[in-house]
């Protein structure tokens, strides 16, 4: 029997799961995981203090509107504009939704049909791949250059009749690298000009080296003609198990993805939404902090990693939530991973998630989550990578 | 330019919703609202209390299991086992859903590719028709009786090569109407013989009438082969803002189902869920109350109902959260709701949002959802009905 999901592969997470289930882990070596994206601890204590406030509203327990609550809109669309300098940007064009994922899923239901193209940039987020395979849609890979950036001309060349939009991630999954606001602004011509669609997933924005703005898509005042910007409140205030994320598009774009989001969720969960809402006008000072934490992370990191790249260890990029690593071995990453965990007690994921399946370059990379990992930690992960023998 | 959701209509409720924002109500007529399914309360304050505990604990605020938690699919395992007398349901059964929308929205896109069938029994729940239109699927109606019951043997006669799945939801939304325990089997035989699978949507199960188990399908110890059943934590425990469902289903299915919510939600809200544990295992006496004052309210409406019935009304059946009420006006239903409300301060869904657009029976039918009155407001409801003029 063919079904939609038939259509598409076992979610790398759940894989992972089951790795993880199925290993006896090495004595003295507790487990390093660094496989799913996600903050490790509860949010601040003041946002559960809000939190449990909240408990107390009886709305707080109800549906609400399926493009979400007014005020959360509202205050995410004015936050977008102090961001990035605009004024472009109104509660209308806000949806929120149960995380990004269903931000993305949503947006694609109300862009493309059977049938229809989207180009991802290569190594791709695999719930991207996924959704597009479960709609019916062909992924079409543009495989980013040695610099981990993908090209505007050649996406170009891949667009046909059929193409529906091309998808950013920036800071990128998986591999950190952080997106020039110049090549943002070619793609976004480059949409422009052949009538299609720039989504651009900016999960892990807060979490950018630079205070300057990471793209100037927003001074076009008719920039929702274009783009459909996403987000996710999961990362920045450790809200994952609450399911709130956001859409800014255009409209009348949102008033098809109404349709989706009233089929599949009727409405995003209140309590996450109303804590988002909070946490935008409270917690600036202290996500500053935790911005510092990672980027802090992420330079020790980098610093420190000579016990590594002493084995021929890469670190190709990095950035926001992740490290995308290329390692010295003769055997494929996806065995590889698998035999770190098993001897080493580290789980990561290999880029072989992260690629088509034909792809000739799979094999070689592996994602690790630096953000799921304290600072102090990261000797000992070198260690025990480092301590990897070679097969012979 | 044709997309998914280009394929299906405007949600009845976002539309109810327009209309409620565009309309003056009466003077002196405060807006009674019978048009969404829902608690209008906060859940009892002993699960307030908990949630409020569950809030310090960091697990309730990061990612959980794809397929949900363990201790909730293992806790509805054992409740559907105690309420169906049967020992055929274990947690690998189980997946915990964002709701009940999501619930079949996922089961739909592992069932069915582009182009399959499935049956729904007319009038139908607007949301299983737009999710079809969504998956590029036909929705097939089967008008049910007078009796608002469907017929095996209509059904029999249109499955085709392409039928994936029957559909029934009992208690009925919209009808109200309580599916026999003989015609839920025969449905199920009917699949099993035609090898398709049943889907039965039992969000509205704790509102029986009878205590009684509704059916007896789960005695079959092969069940899961045919079967998947449908639950929503939403209504039993006012947790709707919280998006908690379940599926019941073959374990196989389930991998597959793993895929759709891995990609559209990663987990379900952490918070509903271990609300929703705590509720299956506190809540049995609220609960039996809850259903106690629905049922008051429901024979409260068939008792006083001769203001109604006078002016030419017909209760054409009610149970559980619904009532279907035949309306006496030349003017068609889709009109004379919007009339009510502008006129009478009402609001109601016409039976034209739960029926085909080419269906010869449509406009002479109105859902409320007689879950969202208090009993001693019901003569205050009839009067305004009654009081509604005939167009001349």
């Amino acid at each position: 029997m063919t079904s939609r999901t038939g259509a598409t592969f076992t979610s790398p997470i759940v894989q992972a799961r089951h790795w993880l289930a199925a290993t006896d882990l090495p004595a003295g070596k507790p487990l390093i995981n660094l496989s799913q994206a996600a903050p490790m601890a509860a949010p601040p204590e003041a946002l559960r203090r809000e939190m449990a406030r909240l408990l107390e509203e009886p709305a707080t327990h109800l549906y609400g509107p399926v493009l979400g609550n007014p005020d959360l809109r509202d205050a995410l669309a004015q936050k977008i504009c102090a961001q990035y300098g605009a004024a472009s940007v109104k509660d209308t064009h806000i949806a929120i939704t149960p995380g990004c994922n269903q931000a993305f899923a949503a947006t694609i239901a109300a862009l493309c049909d059977q049938g229809d193209q989207v180009i991802l940039p290569v190594p791709w987020y695999f719930n991207h791949k996924m959704w597009l395979d479960m709609s019916g849609c062909k992924a079409v890979p543009l495989p980013v250059g040695p610099d981990m950036l993908p090209d505007p001309d050649q996406a170009a060349a891949l667009i046909t009749a059929k193409t529906k939009a091309i998808v950013l991630v920036t800071p990128n999954n998986p591999t950190g690298t952080i997106y020039p606001a110049p090549l943002i602004r070619a793609f976004m011509t480059l949409a422009q000009e052949r009538g299609i669609t720039l989504i651009v997933d900016e999960t892990y924005r807060d979490f950018l080296k630079s205070d300057a703005r990471p793209h100037d898509l927003f001074d076009d005042p008719d920039w929702d003609q274009t783009l459909v910007r996403l987000y996710s409140f999961s990362k920045a205030y450790r809200l994952t198990g609450h399911r709130v994320g956001a859409i800014a598009a255009n409209p009348d774009l949102l008033h098809q993805i109404e349709k989706f989001l009233d089929t599949t969720i009727i409405c995003a969960p209140q309590l996450g939404q109303r804590a988002a809402a909070w946490s935008l006008t409270h917690l600036d000072d202290w996500l500053e902090g935790e911005r510092k934490a990672i980027l802090d992370t992420r330079q020790a990191l980098i610093d420190g990693a000579s016990p590594l790249t002493d084995q021929g260890w890469r670190i190709r990029s990095s950035g926001a939530y992740f490290a995308w690593l290329e390692h010295p071995y003769a055997e494929n990453s996806f065995d590889l991973c698998q035999r770190i965990l098993r001897e080493e007690g580290v789980l990561m994921l290999p880029d072989t998630m992260f690629r088509p399946e034909s792809d000739p370059a799979k094999g070689r990379e592996i994602r690790i989550a630096i953000a799921n990992i304290a600072k102090e930690r990261l000797p000992e992960l070198f260690q025990r990578l480092a301590a990897t023998r070679a097969l012979t």
